[in-house]
């Protein structure tokens, strides 16, 4: 018995703070990627979680961990997608983790309450606010309220399971700038905005559209994120920025991404986490 | 670009009646099964609705094009799943055309919306309630409040894409069940109760037993049905009767089905309606 949550890369969002994780969380748009994680659990003498088989920390995972049982565990956990550049591998850790404990225990939660137990994880330790509400649900999703799963809201833009190739260059501390006063309120306010424009016309190139702005508009594009996005609108494809990591996303023209370091092939994941 | 809705058998619901078509719908339990309605729209001279290669009245499937184009369409849907006889056809097909339409067209709407229109189409057509709903979202789905996607709520028991096997003897008609009364009265209390004590205890196992009790105590299960879920049951399996048709559904002990009728073996879907 298995786990899975798909990757989750964020093009937009506003933060939403509350003294309640349940309800704290962010509003915005982003994708979700098939390469994701895969969690496995056993019984153990002592609490262990492996990351792609070398033991770790993990406190997302941990949390989650500790919540929900009482006896030790091994968590084995494969995370197919890059590590601290935004394409939410903590969520997907801590959501495959929920997941599979429910089932190899048997405990009874629906899939809202598992994974509103990541979603606490993950906001508490402020490694994400929407990754895991997304990637309960699969695919392009938007994020209409912020909180848990059940408790926020996400509709979807349809979309076939299209290719889509990033380049990553290195990570950015997600907690670093989610604490960063100035930063956020220019995030919260292109944020709302993009969400606002989105809505009046829900499709992916608008969501590719609106992410290329908010990146810029938000001031978090980096000078060779920003040469990536342009070597790609230059060839004809549409790219924008990874939040939060240096890496960049597009749909088309992949080619053009070569000069900026390895072109990763991803597909669209029409699914959200679930049991193998 | 092909669109893609999983059939669905409900386990027991309790109807809600509204006047306005996106509060009415119902609530309960119910499976989606990865044999489902797939649908290409192109243009035409004049609209037509082909099933199965074959051109049909589909008034459910035409509501929705009526509502979301005005130019004619054919409309090409190929149904994988028993027709008539509970496994949701009809809203799988309108949910298909729905998506179908959105994409060809550009139409601009999301997941939700787009799904809403086929769900007024089928409570208009009183064809279903609350299939729509659990097709858009996929798995073994429980509808907590109902109404059209977006506006009612969902969740989902997490569960492994288990096989299921159907025996299916006949259609039963939606429309005059849904539409006696007395009948009603007993199915909306012991769905009700259902759905309240599987929520204690959200399991695959718990859906099949409360499935099972709520199957008789509405009255809706034939003797046929009910030799049909204890032979399952004498060999070890669990069994119930899909809502609304003459028809069975197994998980374990497939072979106990045989002499009820041909054995058909199917896969939970985990994917709700989408494009391919």
């Amino acid at each position: 018995m298995r786990a899975y949550a798909p990757s989750h890369i964020t093009g937009f969002f506003a933060a939403h703070r509350d003294a309640d994780p349940m309800r704290a969380g962010s509003i915005g748009c982003g994708l979700c990627l098939e390469a994701g994680a895969r969690t496995a659990v056993e019984t153990a003498v002592e609490t262990e979680i492996l990351l792609n088989g070398t033991a770790a920390e993990a406190p997302v995972s941990r949390f989650v961990v500790d919540r929900l049982v009482a006896t030790p565990v091994r968590v084995n956990t494969v995370l197919e997608m890059p590590l601290g550049s935004g394409f939410g591998a903590s969520g997907a850790g801590a959501l495959g983790c929920a997941y599979a404990l429910n089932a190899f225990f048997d405990l009874g939660l629906t899939a809202n309450q598992a994974a509103s137990v990541a979603h606490v994880a993950e906001v508490t330790n402020r490694t994400g606010l929407g990754d895991v509400a997304a990637q309960n649900a699969g695919g392009l999703v938007i994020r209409l309220k912020p909180g848990a799963p059940g408790l926020g809201e996400v509709d979807r833009i349809p979309i076939s399971p299209l290719e889509v190739c990033c380049v990553v260059r290195g990570p950015l501390s997600t907690a670093e700038i989610l604490s960063d006063a100035t930063v956020m309120k220019e995030v919260n306010r292109a944020g709302s905005a993009c969400l606002k424009e989105l809505l009046r016309r829900p499709t992916l190139k608008e969501f590719m559209r609106l992410s290329r702005a908010f990146a810029l508009q938000a001031g978090l594009a980096s000078s060779w994120a920003v040469d990536a996005m342009e070597a790609v609108e230059a060839s004809g494809g549409m790219a924008s920025m990874v939040m939060l990591g240096e890496a960049v996303f597009a749909l088309g023209a992949a080619e053009a991404l070569r000069e900026f370091g390895p072109v990763r092939h991803m597909r669209i994941s029409q699914r959200g986490a679930g049991l193998d």
